[in-house]
């Protein structure tokens, strides 16, 4: 069925002009469950990330820097304009919309306000001015999806003090400070993976990220959970008695918000879906605030770290055991593809029982397929890994012990000059920002040219943020902390983790990562005030291969061989035999 | 005479509980003439920056990092406190006073609302409410300084458009482009250097800065120009006729600016002093924005920067000369001290024709002089240069073509391990930042940490921005560029000229700063977006006998090699005998 004409039908039917169809659920997740991928089925665009505007003739599909090839490549549909945002001439959704309802007389503008977060909706109403009527009320693609997909159903889980390091009780007291510092009555968590946290619970609600649809309510002494109650088994609804967590249904969240009146509500508008805050805005005072879980979560505590670190160590095993298979299978000619790759990384990740799930999509990309940022292999796309050329994979894993993110790029074959001079580059570049060395209050938007600043130097540039935080066993993807020139990103303090992923990408060629996460530490506190540093805490070996010594400094030879020996003393007690001399081979001195 | 005590006489008979003393003049310069020295006056802290807060019992200065040394060193006063900004625990003066009085009865807070800008001004208003009484219409130190100097007279001049590179004409384009931009009806300059570089007019009210006393009002047809008329000979005011410049008294402004009514005023409020503003709020609307001449100035064109490179040849002899009688007269055992070398120097620049005046006071600062970043010798302190240790030198001219200012470190005697570690650390941190290639887009926030981060890893930082803009001909510190990573700074623009002055100060001990001028260049645009470098435009050797050859990278020792070269190419035509045989020297490869 074509989609996107049946949903053009039906602009025409309910006379809406345009219709936006962001990729998000009710809860501003990154990754979405299948019953919110609405935009995909409309688009056969898979990514992440992107916003389809439909209007009664087209459509115009916003895609970010890490998806303009992909998407290029998937949307068929010659009436769907791919917007590259940021490019020059590019508007954004709003400018879009301002200019396209110029010569509309009767303006009506349509989307599922539970998708869309409140910030957005309101500036674009605001920008579109009074005369412009909202459509927000139905879910248009229900009349034509008809086999779409349920709510997502899992069943939660506690996560032990010994893996959360800090119980429900010691987090929900941070968080009325917090509430109280804003003189607020109370706080409307929406945030999925801030929920999780706090109650220590998790659930399989989304792919690759371990939490639970739900809403959470804290007043001064009341928590409210509104979650679908078939998910709370006996031992969990204990846990909640105790801490006396009062469970209500998913689905009564709206009605429970327009009862309340005269408080003032604390929550986060970049966050928060349209229909939410409009079911409590007139009645209340809405204090617009970052959710304070946002940053508590972001700083791991002890337990975590000591766990997390763990967790590598195990990722770095299943890493140079794939590695090793990868290079030896190559050397004898076998038959390799993306997804057979794919599926023996997961494999040997697996072999570890505490592995709960990926923590995104493999991307196992073979030459110019390293260049789509966020390429996933289909049985289509699915290359053979034969020839010269680069293998970029970048892959992670759920632990109990925490999670993990990590990019190698390998190389097969001979590779040309250029290819190493490229390689090496980007490793100038990792290293350039793994020996920072900072003052408290330094942020990842001063620290980001310090990566960017070798691949410049090449008149090369990677069009999106050297660095994300990583959740703890959450979204691999996670705020506020992140290494982005452009945008403002919070100060990197103690205890984030935060990844360093510069990478170079030659449309049609190849692409390079190096991807390794970061702890941010004490350094020295001293008369010129307090320093820190980062301990990289991803453990295995960038392939050897690719490296052309020569273009190193001595420093930046003196930074790999102490890495590679770090890599060696932590991942050699967990291996043998081959895997060993393998692991002894490619952490080798330069 | 106590000017403390006794000042604190008139705020009791007065009963004004405390009284902001700014260093500023009407416009906001950074400069002022003796007229507007009371800070000074009252202290005894010289330096260029500082804000006093007195109340009946105490006095309060507030300095920024340059001077945490120097007001320690100057203020005797006891009752003085030392307010360090930025320090841990130090409040800034609008939290000094919200605490201050909050356990007082009737609140009257007093200045003088022509020497302090509008924004600080409200800011204060508003963090103290409804219940404080301000007394801003009396500039109190009148009555107790009764030697104050006059206002500033000095005869106008004009810059030949040779120099100027753009006519009156042509800049009030594009001025009056930026006012219908903002749908204003005037705009209402009151910026020195923003007038005289809209005029191409120069003067010297105020020392180093070679500007004039003035307000400009320009409407769609209209430029008025208010100013002491005296200062206005036959030859200046044709040229104003001419342009249709309307003349009046510099002192109408008040009582012009209040007959105005009904129109939108552009102005910016963070420069225009609040009697300004408080003179034509009600009865119009304000459009707070900054000042179009402050990018327009910023963004030298191509006679401006052809001319400035022939400054900075003009100053790159003068160094070398001064370089050479240093060393030489030094090595003999001849007596030297911070002030002749100073003379010395300003000598050598006075040499030159072209020379208008200094652009600052010359720093000219031994062992552990150099370790206060703006200290200037008085017969007091005035050092003689014996024995081991490094000179610092930090000084500029105004030339005909354009303004310079350089800062060179030399070592006399021999130094130990740490002070060569601590220069070379240096060098490689203007290294750092001189390489930096960058996209179009990056402001001197991303880029400051380049030239921090090798200092930064020796646990050490420097107390300042890592560079300031330099105008043309007027203030040698000019915005709206910078390299600063704590505050937001403009984006750098081809043209714009900034200085690259990391350094390491250790109390006690000695100083080191190097200091070039960059201006930046496109460098290339392709499909990853347009790229940007900076050319180095100061031309003077980096003393050699200083630098550890083992610290510096490869890559680091080419650029020393090449920028030595390029020194020597522009130079030698203009050195013979022994200075050119110096030259040679001190530009020889390592």
């Amino acid at each position: 069925m074509n989609y996107f004409d049946e949903f053009q039908k039906l602009l025409i039917s309910y006379d809406i002009d345009a219709y936006i169809v962001p990729t998000s659920d009710y809860h501003n997740s990154e990754y979405v469950s299948d019953y919110f991928k609405v935009r995909a089925i409309l688009t056969d665009f898979t990514g992440s990330a992107g916003t389809l505007v439909v209007t009664k003739d087209k459509g115009y599909l916003w895609v970010d820097g890490r998806y303009f090839i992909q998407a290029e490549k998937q949307v068929k549909n010659a009436k769907i304009e791919i917007m590259k945002m940021g490019q020059p001439d590019v508007p954004t959704i709003k400018e879009f919309l301002v200019d396209f309802f110029k010569d509309v007389k009767r303006k009506n503008l349509g989307f599922d306000a539970r998708v869309v977060t409140t910030k957005f909706a309101e500036e674009i109403r605001l920008a579109l001015g009074n005369e412009i009527n909202l459509h927000t009320d139905t879910d248009l693609i229900n009349e034509i999806w008809l086999d779409r997909p349920k709510l997502p159903f899992s069943v939660l889980y506690r996560l032990d003090n010994s893996f959360a390091g800090k119980t429900f009780e010691e987090k929900i007291i941070l968080v009325r400070d917090e509430i109280r510092k804003h003189s607020a009555d109370m706080l409307i968590l929406t945030q999925l993976e801030d929920q999780a946290w706090l109650f220590n619970l998790r659930g399989n609600d989304v792919l690759h990220t371990p939490v639970f649809l739900a809403y959470t309510i804290i007043t001064k002494n009341q928590v409210m959970l509104f979650v679908d109650t078939n998910k709370i088994d006996l031992t969990i609804q204990k846990y909640l008695d105790e801490n006396d967590i009062i469970v209500r249904e998913y689905s009564d969240i709206y009605n429970y918000v327009v009862s309340i009146a005269d408080k003032k509500i604390m929550m986060d508008l970049s966050r928060v879906n349209y229909q939410l805050y409009l079911s409590c805005d007139l009645k209340n005072d809405i204090i617009d605030a970052v959710n304070p879980t946002l940053l508590l979560k972001a700083i791991k505590n002890d337990i975590e770290i000591k766990n997390i670190k763990e967790a590598h160590i195990k990722d770095g095993v299943a890493i140079v055991k794939f590695m090793r298979y990868l290079k030896e299978q190559y050397e004898k000619g076998a038959d390799l593809t993306e997804i057979s790759l794919s599926d023996k990384l997961q494999e040997l990740r697996e072999k570890d029982k505490g592995l709960i799930e990926l923590s995104f999509d493999t991307i196992c990309a073979f030459k110019d397929h390293g260049a789509m940022m966020h390429y996933k292999a289909t049985e289509e796309s699915n290359a053979k890994v034969e020839g010269n050329g680069f293998l970029l994979v970048d892959s992670g894993g759920h632990y109990l012990e925490g999670t993990t993110d990590i990019t190698r790029t390998f190389a097969l074959g001979k590779l040309t000059e250029e290819m190493k001079n490229n390689f090496t580059t980007v490793l100038k570049s990792v290293i350039a920002l793994s020996t920072a060395v900072f003052l408290e209050g330094c942020t990842g938007q001063n620290l980001d040219v310090l990566a960017r600043t070798p691949i410049w130097k090449k008149l090369i540039d990677y069009k999106c943020g050297t660095g994300h935080g990583v959740g703890h066993i959450l979204s691999v993807h996670e705020g506020p902390n992140a290494f982005r020139w452009q945008t403002p990103n919070a100060v990197i303090e103690p205890g984030m983790i935060t990844t360093n992923e510069p990478g170079i990408y030659l449309e049609g060629k190849y692409g390079i990562r190096t991807e390794n996460e970061m702890l941010a530490v004490y350094k020295e506190k001293n008369e010129w005030g307090t320093f820190l540093e980062f301990e990289t805490i991803t453990y295995a070996p960038i392939d050897l291969d690719a490296i052309k010594p020569l273009l190193l400094t001595k420093p930046e030879k003196e930074w790999l061989n102490n890495y590679h020996q770090m890599v060696f003393e932590k991942l050699s007690p967990y291996l043998k035999g081959d895997d060993l001399e393998f692991l002894k081979e490619y952490t080798k001195k330069i």
